[in-house]
């Protein structure tokens, strides 16, 4: 069986709500699971010199344009979140603490966290919001509220972020298919590509 | 008749470069004319805080290897030139000096500063190396040589970046369909079908 599909994604990157609506059919055309990674660019920034996409002059008036433009073309809504940028550590671990117990019901959440964010253009930022999401989706609130605090998630996310930056992750989306990286939502029809014909 | 669809680039922008492969095409597809627009991108850098990509820690790296994938997919030869990122002034100077002479051996001069910078790798940054380039398609070296001296021509090149920034580019390739605006060599399957559709 062929290694999962590494998805890396910053909740609060509006470039990887778009990848999220797609990588999971890509993977399946290819009979390839996908492992959804919640990621926080921030930690990649001092080291990149990079800030928010939507901070830079120019280059963030175009995004937002682009990504009306790019969320129509695909068929789904979006909107700029309450707070925006925000921070996504709550909902990270969230997911890396579910994804032990019920990988699906993991998936699913990080799904549902990224339609209320840039879908319903609500806020998750907050360890409470994170919560009133999973409790929609049937996770237990006492549960989850005890996990966002306990130590041994945080560190689980931590080590996430330090294995992604290792294998290079600076951006969101970023894809990596047996071993190759592709940046971009806009990356994911030569991920499909490379999928059907293992590399050119 | 249709305005010219406006593609903006830097000479020094290696996903210019990939963009200038498909650009005519895609235009000729919905018989519409293309403006070739060299632009300088360091004139936005103090303003959008960016700096040259590949000089970005990770993100570099990534698009070296990107390009290089990117440019095997369309079946095209890319090369990093001797110098990289080069100055890309009298390269730009020589092109807009030789529109308003034959706007078509202009572009032709475009795409084969191009293609020695990147396909070739050679340098053309000096003036010299822009003439050298130039007299290879039939550009008098005495005539071009002096127009890239001409402060007429020089000021051309400042007016058209002006003008550029007051229409929101900030990057390379920058393409401009009857107002609307798209960054990256990746939007050009958009753009073809903005064009087909006038819109989403």
């Amino acid at each position: 069986m062929a290694e999962p599909i590494e998805f890396y994604f910053d909740f609060s990157s509006p470039y990887g709500y778009l990848a999220a609506q797609r990588i999971d059919e890509i993977g399946a055309r290819h009979g390839r699971d996908v492992a959804w990674k919640p990621f926080l660019l921030g930690a990649t920034f001092k080291e990149t010199g990079l800030k928010p996409l939507v901070e830079i002059p120019l280059k963030g008036d175009y995004a937002k344009h682009d990504l009306q433009r790019s969320a129509r073309l695909l068929g789904v809504p979006i909107r700029e979140p309450k707070h925006f940028p925000f921070m996504s550590v709550a909902a990270s671990r969230a997911v890396y603490w579910l994804m032990d117990r019920d990988a699906s019901l993991a998936k699913r959440l990080a799904k549902r966290l990224y339609d209320t964010a840039f879908g319903e253009g609500r806020d998750i930022s907050s360890a409470e919001a994170v919560i009133a999401v999973a409790e929609e989706i049937g996770i237990d609130r006492e549960q989850l509220g005890a996990a966002l605090q306990n130590p041994a998630v945080k560190e689980r996310l931590r080590a996430e972020v330090e294995a992604g930056k290792a294998k290079g992750v600076f951006g969101s989306p970023y894809i990596i298919v047996d071993g190759e990286a592709f940046w971009g939502s806009d990356r994911l029809d030569q991920v499909d590509r490379w999928l059907e014909t293992g590399g050119w």
